[in-house]
This record gives C-alpha cells, structure tokens and sequence, in this order.
C-alpha cells in the first residue's frame, strides 16, 4: 500500500497529448516499484517513452525490478548508447539475471556495451553454473581489515558509499582475502574511532560458497533470519554477498517450478500472464504424450483380462475409482516428500522411519477407503462386486502410496529433481498397478 | 556453513558424563541456529538439561529459533519460574507464532506466567486474525518525531537500544502517533546533530495495514526488495513493522500449504518428518474418502453404456488413457493458475484472456494428444477403435483443461482458497466427462 496511488488513465492522457513536463513531474514523486509495474501495463512503444523520461537515479532502479522479459523489450526499443547507459547502472547481481534469460546471441552484443572492467564482471558471474550463489552474487558490500583503525575503516566506507539500506553489515577479510569475522555497521559507527577493527570482532561468521546449490542458501537465510550473507570460494576469498530480497526471489521461483514440475509443466520461465499459446503448448505437451505411452500398458494389461470382464461388465464401471484412489493416494504421498524435500526437512537419514511410517499411513487409508468402496460397489453391483473392490483397494492404495515415496527417493539418490515424480506421473504407474491387482483379484474370486 | 561444527557424539558424551561446563564453554561459542537445530535431535530429556546450559542471551535467542512443537516440548519440562524467563525473552512475534500453535488452556496458563505488559501485548496481537500482518508484528523498531533535533533521536535510539541488525530505518509518527516518514539509519547517523529530523525527510512511505492478508505482505516485500515494512492500522496510526525474514518463512509455508491442498492434504502445522501417523491419516483421508462419492456418478455413467461396451470390449482397455489424459491437462492448468493466483501475478481483470488462451492452448494440446491416441488405439484395437479414441480425445482434453481454469477461478471469485480447486478434484471431475465423452462417441460411431 502506498500513499499516492498512479492512474493508469491519467498517465496515458499526458502521454498522448505530450503533455511529457508534467508526467515527469508526477513521475519523480512515485516509487520506483510502482512505476516498474506501471511500465508492464503499456505498450512496447509507450513503454519506452515513459521510460525515457525518468531521471537517471530512478531510471536504475525501476529498470532493475523489471522482469528480464520487459528488460528485454525495453532494450530493444532503446539507441545503443542509452542501452550502456541502463546496464551501467544496473547491480551486477541483476545484471547476470538479465543476461541469463536473453538469447546468448543478444548477451553476446550486450558484453560489448559494457566497459572492460564490468565485462570481465558480468563473465565471472555468468561463469557460475545456474542454480548456483554464485549467480546471485553481488559487489555492493564493504569489507574492512582487522589491523585499521575504526577512523579508518568509517572513512573507506564513506568512500564506498554508506547510503544503503542494505548495508548493515561489514566484511572482515585477511592480508589474503579471505573472510575472517563479520562486524555489524552500528557497532563500528558507535565505536571509539581510535580502537582498531580487531578489537570489535567476536565470534564465529556464517557463509555461503559460490558453488552451492541456491536452495541450500534459502535454507541457510531462513534458519538463520539474515538479511545478508557473504560468499566465499573454495579457499575462503571474500567473493561478494547475497542480499535476502533476492533470496524471498529464489524460494518463490523454486516453489513455482516445483509446482508447475509436479503438474508435469516445464518451468516457463516468465508469468503465465505473458506467456505465450505457444510456448504454453511446448512446456505442457512433453509429458503428456509421454504419459500416453504409459497407457499402451495399461491397455494390454486390461486386455488379459478379456474374459473376466466379459462375465462381470460391472467390474468396468468401478474401474475408474480403484485407479484413481491409488493415484491420489500417491499424488499425497509425493507431494509431501517432494516438498519436504525442498524446504530442507527431511534428509538421507530420515528416508528409512518415513517409508515404514508411509506404510502404516497408507494401510490405514487403505482399509478406510475399502469401507467407502464396499459401499460403492454394492451401490453399483452385487455384494461379490462389492468384495472384489474392497480386497482390491488396499493393496491398490498401499502400492500407489509407496510409489510416490520411493520414486522421489530414488530420484533425489542419483541427484536427479525429485519433483519430477509429478502427479500425473504417479497416477500412470498407479494405474497399471491397480489394473492388474483389481482384475486379479476378480479373476481369483470369479474362479473359486 | 559454519567454520566450526557440532559433533553429536562428542556432545552426547559429555552430557552423559556429567561434564556440563566443558558442555557450556562449548556451546557459548556456537551459533544460536546451530544449537536449535541440535535441540531437535535430542531426546525430550536431553534437550531441557543442554537448553539450561545456555547462558540467558543464548536460550533467548535459541528458544525463538527452535519449531513452535519444540518450543511446547521444553517448556513441558520447565519449572513455572524457567518458563517465565523463557517467555520473557521471546520476541513479541515469535511469542503470537507460539501462542497460535499450542492448544488454548496451554496459552492460557502461559499468559497468565507474563507481567501484565507483556500479557496486554500478547493478547492484542493474538486478536489479530489468522494469516493477517498484525499476528506478524514486532514492537522492536524505533520511532522518531519530525521536530526533534538529530541529537535528540540519535540519544532515543541508544536509550531504545540500537544494536540490532534489523533496525536500520527510523519511523516517523506525528502527534497522533500515524506514520508519516521513514529515516535510513545511517542517514540519521551521518547527519548534524544540530540538524532537525524534519529536514532529513523526503519521498514516500510504503507500509502494509494491520488486517491485510500475509500473502499481500509477501507480493509487497517482494516488489519493493525491502527488509521491513511499517504497519498501521486503519487510521494510519503505527502499530509495529514486519521484517523480512518473517515474510521468508510465511512465503514458504503458504507454498507448502499451497502443495498439500493441490495434492487434497489438510495443512499439516509440523514438519512431515514429526507428524505422527494418526495425523497424517487425518490430514489425507477426508478427500480421498469425498472423492469416492464422484466415482458414484463416474460408475453410473459407465453403467449408462453397457451394451456399448458389451459390442466392443476393447473400448474399455482405451479408458484409463481417455480418463487419464482429461485429468491431467486439467491437473496442469489448475497448478499453473492456482500458483499464479499465489504469487499475485494475475488478478481478476485478467481473467477472461487468460481463459481465451487456454481455449488455444487446450485445443493444441488436445490435437496432439489426438494423434498419440490414435496410434495407441490401432495398436489395441482397430481402425474404427482409434478413430473414436482420436476423436473423443479433443473434447476430452479441452473440458479437463477448462475446468481446471474455471475451478480456481469460481472460488476466488467466492473469496475461497483456489487451492481448493486439487489435482485429484480436477482429475474426478474429468472423469465423469471423460467417460460420457468417450462412450457416447463410440455408441454413435457403431450405429452409423
């Protein structure tokens, strides 16, 4: 919420009638997030304009809280000297995120706008493999060393620029570079300025390191409740911080993808809003047709069954329910593990108590769902029908249950995204299990 | 990562030998995260003798660190005057997040262990409804009035205790106590003290309203990369802030919650890997047993086609597939709206091209899937066999997928949680559909 809220109508009136004095006026009295929302709701065209009109400062700010997408448009619409200027001020951090989703034909032309010095910068961070802290990295921290004075110390951080929010914390790095302590900012501009840094220093530092997995660096933020971490290398070297807003960024976008990988849709990268038919259709078809495949099983493991169902047609009638009982009990199971997987709740150890808790759950749903079966079945059949798909759902429901523990399991074994033992994915397996146990079963029963 | 490491043996060890000071001077050195995390490994016994080892400012720290259910058990064990200190030293959020988890006449005693202050405080922020800001709000931030000097500020803040590393903006309140203004720390800092707190002012303030919902905190938060954010209450009076790192943790748990619904599990309020089997089956069955109801009608309408399928067996081997295939193009566009609904990017202006969109795209889908159909169905069965699976399969796909758009839709317009709108709900829904769609396709295609 905001005190002063934009009018889309009014802005577009100022816009079309050139009326560009007083919408820059307005303009420089908004908040530079608001005014990145507004630019989402305009035309390529009007977007540019709009944009071009922003001081310098702002300009920074509002083009980095776009989406790379609108970055993107934006860039195109621009001269290239206008392009060096809004890369120049973007944070490096952003920076790479930018350079990440464009075309590397368009990065390609981009790095050389850039000066030699941020070129060799945006390499370095785009040298990272995705996924990793490294890529969320930036420079905007100041660090200090233990032998300066506090007088010292205050005076190169003026120099570095003290007027961020962000900036709470100091870095405290050795002759080599590496990080040894961290110091809040408050203690060192509250402190006698003659003591030396080494004397504020206490305890023990937390860090990250280039190379680990982001989703460990939103667990190491959350039980910590930082707002900052440092970023070391493998020996130790002061590479840069990670800021938490970036990081409230990250755990979103992986919750997102481990949402959309569950519902086997591969992630899309930009907002549903502006996505495309097309590329809906591409990240949606893939498994899909694969799970057609699935099918060609099912179907022949229905067809043994020829004769069975022949005799008992009713048995077709409550096929639906034992397949889709075992997938949705499956469905549960997986989506509990592979979200427990992600927030860093269980690990390898924690494997063994929660198969065999997973097996009482599921036999335990298992016989309720046979009562609610037995139920159905009479309903629709005859008390024999009746028994048939009672006996046959717990075995049904046990089976697709521990299907859904074990193949995230088994995925996140080999290293392999757990989320991809999605729903659907699931519910197939699920089915030609069910399948096959309800018409034997059946068969069993019709034979005695 | 931590420079040092707790070894779990060691430090059993010594807790079974007795050597508690060895035990203590290990510990004071450890980070406060650490050490919870340790907690949640210990026996109930073991956790309350290593808990009162902790020196004050640690067990503090450690305590509000540690799961609500955790907080419950080590308070079980504690003498009244033990938990009195406890609760005392809980920050005034994370004392609400416990509150809100124990069970009422637990709260009740608890309330009745704090000094008259602190008990008003609990209760007004406990009066706040579930999943608003107000139950997210800390009272440790700092307020300043406009005509006072910067001495006079800087000397309120000592007094009001300035080493913290989340206090790094200053509100400004007027007479009546309602925000008008927020102070960068460091700009106060760096200021003349001569200098009055009014003419350090500029710009906007951003703050969230006490009764809005979480998930609005969080879209704000992320939009404007902040670490904390003011609340007030409708008559702009300053109730208290929310810091990030809470808004880290709510972001996560609404997507765990969001997860589990989609998957048809009651939010479950612990960790999987310490909900107990009974819980689990009563998070998970209410669902699974609702949704043994749909397959009454699903079995009906199977019923519906007896002599169909009497004619053709082989239509009941291509069932799973029609059904399967419904579902899950529906299951994708539930998930991919019910998170975008999530994640605040579409709202209800966006509705009508959205779902304009998934007509094409549904339709795409249902081509495609048509031609894998068919294919699937010559090989079980015939020609006539795959045309009716490739035709039923368009209609198919298009109703699963719409009703996956039109569910969320339908209860966010009746303010209910879209989540509601589950994978395994869809998947029946398409059921029904599905078997209808196929059957009287096929009972039209053999009388002509």
């Amino acid at each position: 919420m905001i005190l002063r809220h934009l009018l889309l109508p009014e802005i577009l009136e100022l816009l079309r009638a050139g009326r560009l004095n007083e919408l820059r006026d307005f303009l420089i009295h908004q908040p530079g997030p608001e005014i990145a929302e507004l630019l989402t709701t305009l035309a390529d065209h009007d977007r540019v304009l709009l944009f071009r009109l922003l001081p310098r400062h702002l300009a920074d700010e509002v083009f980095s809280l776009l989406e790379p997408l609108f970055q993107n448009r934006l860039l195109e619409e621009m001269a290239q000297e206008e392009i060096h200027q809004v890369l120049t001020g973007l944070p490096p951090d952003d920076r790479t995120a930018l350079f990440e989703e464009l075309p590397a034909r368009v990065t390609q032309r981009l790095l050389g706008l850039l000066s030699e010095h941020d070129r060799k910068r945006a390499l370095t961070l785009l040298s990272y493999p995705d996924g990793s802290v490294g890529r969320l990295m930036t420079d905007r921290y100041v660090q200090a060393r233990p032998e300066w004075s506090v007088a010292q110390a205050l005076e190169h951080l003026r120099k570095t620029g003290i007027d961020s929010e962000t900036m709470t914390m100091i870095y405290i790095t050795d002759r080599r570079g590496r990080l040894t302590h961290e110091l809040l900012l408050h203690r060192l501009l509250l402190a006698d300025p003659a003591a030396r840094v080494a004397d504020l220093l206490e305890g023990h530092v937390v860090f990250l390191q280039s190379l680990q997995d982001q989703e460990e660096a939103i667990h190491l933020f959350q039980k910590y409740d930082l707002y900052a971490l440092p970023v070391v290398d493998s020996d130790g070297i002061l590479l840069g911080i990670v800021t938490v807003d970036d990081i409230l960024d990250v755990a979103e976008e992986e919750a997102t993808e481990d949402f959309h990988k569950l519902a086997t849709v591969q992630p899309l990268h930009v907002s549903l809003k502006n996505a495309t038919l097309g590329l809906l259709f591409r990240k949606r078809i893939g498994w899909l047709l694969g799970l057609v495949a699935f099918n060609l099983f099912t179907g022949m493991g229905i067809k043994l069954f020829d004769t069975t169902i022949a005799k008992m047609a009713v048995l077709v009638a409550l096929l639906p329910l034992l397949i889709d009982s075992g997938g949705n009990a499956g469905a549960q199971t997986a989506t509990l593990v592979v979200r427990a997987i992600a927030t860093g709740e269980i690990r390898r150890g924690d494997w063994w108590p929660l198969f065999l808790k997973e097996v009482g759950v599921s036999l335990s749903i298992g016989l309720a769902m046979a009562a609610a079966a037995f139920i159905l079945g009479w309903l629709l059949g005859t008390l024999q029908v009746a028994s048939i798909v009672a006996l046959s759902m717990v075995p049904i429901v046990v089976v697709g249950s521990l299907t859904g523990i074990l193949l995230p399991m088994l995925l996140n074994r080999f290293h392999l995204d757990p989320a991809t033992a999605s729903v659907p994915l699931i519910t197939s397996v699920a089915d030609i299990f069910g399948v096959l146990i309800y018409f034997s079963i059946a068969t069993a029963v019709l034979h005695t």
